[in-house]
């Protein structure tokens, strides 16, 4: 059991692109479970691209990780020691605590997850906030129909390739794009999208004019850049994006597209959102989610890396799309 | 009674600014009117800022100007001779035919307005599409509710004007900008807004900030180019972006905004529109907007022109911020 745990803080906030000196190991005591708390082993924890904007100074919507305070995130762990009848030990939780091997919380600010109906890290990916922000961008901001074209950008992502499911589920016609040829044959091979391009070879506009000749209903977001004006181009009219992210620029600055002008003879609407404010739909996701990850019909592709101290590197890895990953980066603390 | 009539065509694409090699006069026969028409003089004549995204070549998804035929765009006449009993002579009809100063068409192509309640003009502006522009961009796309903060670009132009009243007659805080000093003032001491700024002067967004230090519920984006990006720094979390038009980059493409990753962490909407897709809302508008200027609490004021000659270099005029007009310009092609 657990009494001490180790810890990433945030060092200093990074100007540019983060290195390893942002981050630092600390260990700590935990103190006892009071009434109504837990002391959680973590079995899994979640590095995300969202996460880089969070190391920035400043004011923002999502609230920024503190210098010197343990970097946050979703990570699934099990009780170990519990004074909360109704979260008893041995019981797998979903927190927001982040980089950490264990912790004690209050019981009540823990989500309760099925670990039968799915690996424990399923819930860190395709059943927990990356899954949701993919359903919460395509249908419920983007308004996604069955049957429409939609583009997903960063397609081979975590949230991508989510995305690229759901849709498919729903009968759409799907065009993803990545940043290597691995990541293409994925989306093809595995994901089954109807086009899938790598954006680092030709011009992202004619590959879409390519797969989309009568136009996109929907475009999924999550590079800003170039691909976010060459999907204006292509764009309907009455076309939709779901603005999730912008890895393009997480680092630095990219120019903005400069043909939004698009966007009024088209009538587009470009939405951004957070998941964070959508979590009441979680239950309408998995009612859906989980009986077709069960049935073999959903990939939760997992890209897995072993111990707190390789956390760091797994998450500067994610900032450089065409490197590393497919589909969710999973930081795994302990075999279950 | 008009038997010819003399109309302004499309004589040349542009590439950039446009001249007034444009633009050529011809002089045409009018046929009699046939069963359900009506031969119409026009009195006065709309030219306004989104024409000049009409003259190019090019898929569009409002109808471009063919070379050879009719500048298209509002004008106001007079029946003087009709086939068309629930159109007799005399009566004041607006249509969509454009530069020309006399027409024969179907009387079911055209609208009977009521032309005791407002001078002719009125409904080529705050009572015709440029008012409707305003509303359906204020209170449809953006939503603007009672009591909000509200930034208007070009706020002095036709469009901007009445969206600044608009949204005083519903309790809004508002802030405009404009290009010189003499539009300045007319925002401030006519229009009544809260807080007018001229955008070649100091920095916009810092204008914004003093203006609304708690941050923007709506932006009505007359401009793109760097007032956008001001905007979308200065908008507070969940807000809308109306984007109506882009004068900024009508000549010569503007950068894109730089900024739009603010659109995801601060749940952004932003959304185009044209107002030919609302004409259904123009009733609610002029049961609000009649008796307001009636009343005497709406301003539409008005740069006159006077006859068809005059209306190429009105039109140019126009694509200069900063230059000319306030408010609407309207050529003026016959004395009532």
């Amino acid at each position: 059991m657990a009494t001490q745990s180790r810890e990433i803080r945030l060092a200093r906030r990074p100007k540019g692109e983060p290195g390893a000196d942002c981050f630092a190991f600390a260990t700590v005591d935990l103190p006892e479970p009071g009434a109504g708390e837990v002391l959680v082993e973590n079995l899994c924890m979640s590095v995300d691209p969202y996460m880089r904007g969070r190391m920035n100074e400043g004011k923002s919507y999502v609230p920024q990780f503190e210098i010197g305070k343990p970097l946050e995130g979703t990570a699934v762990g099990r009780v170990v020691e519990s004074r909360d009848e109704k979260v008893p030990v041995g019981t797998s939780v979903l927190s927001m605590f982040g980089w950490r091997e264990a912790y004690v919380a209050k019981a009540s600010s823990l989500r309760v997850i099925d670990s039968s109906a799915a690996p424990a890290s399923a819930y860190l990916g395709i059943l927990g906030a990356t899954g949701l922000t993919a359903w919460v961008g395509l249908f419920t901001i983007a308004k996604l129909k069955d049957g429409e074209t939609v583009f997903i950008s960063a397609g081979a992502g975590a949230v991508g390739s989510a995305a690229c499911q759901f849709a498919k589920m729903r009968g759409c016609r799907v065009v993803a794009s990545a940043g290597s040829e691995e990541k293409v044959v994925y989306l093809r091979d595995e994901l089954k999208v109807d086009y899938a391009f790598n954006y680092r070879e030709g011009d992202a506009r004619e590959h879409l004019q390519k797969a989309a000749p009568d136009g996109l209903h929907v475009y999924f977001d999550n590079t800003q850049g170039p691909q976010l004006e060459a999907a204006l181009y292509e764009l309907a009219p009455f076309g939709r994006v779901a603005m999730c992210g912008g890895i393009a620029g997480y680092n630095e600055p990219v120019p903005g597209p400069g043909n939004l002008i698009q966007a009024v003879g088209k009538r587009l609407r470009l939405e951004g959102f957070i998941v964070s404010d959508h979590f009441k739909e979680l239950a309408a996701m998995l009612a859906e989610a989980v009986p077709a990850l069960k049935a073999g019909k959903l990939v939760n592709r997992e890209t897995f890396v072993d111990g707190l101290d390789a956390a760091p590197a797994a998450f500067l890895d994610l900032l450089h799309s065409g490197a590393g990953n497919i589909g969710k980066m999973v930081v795994r603390l302990r075999q279950k």
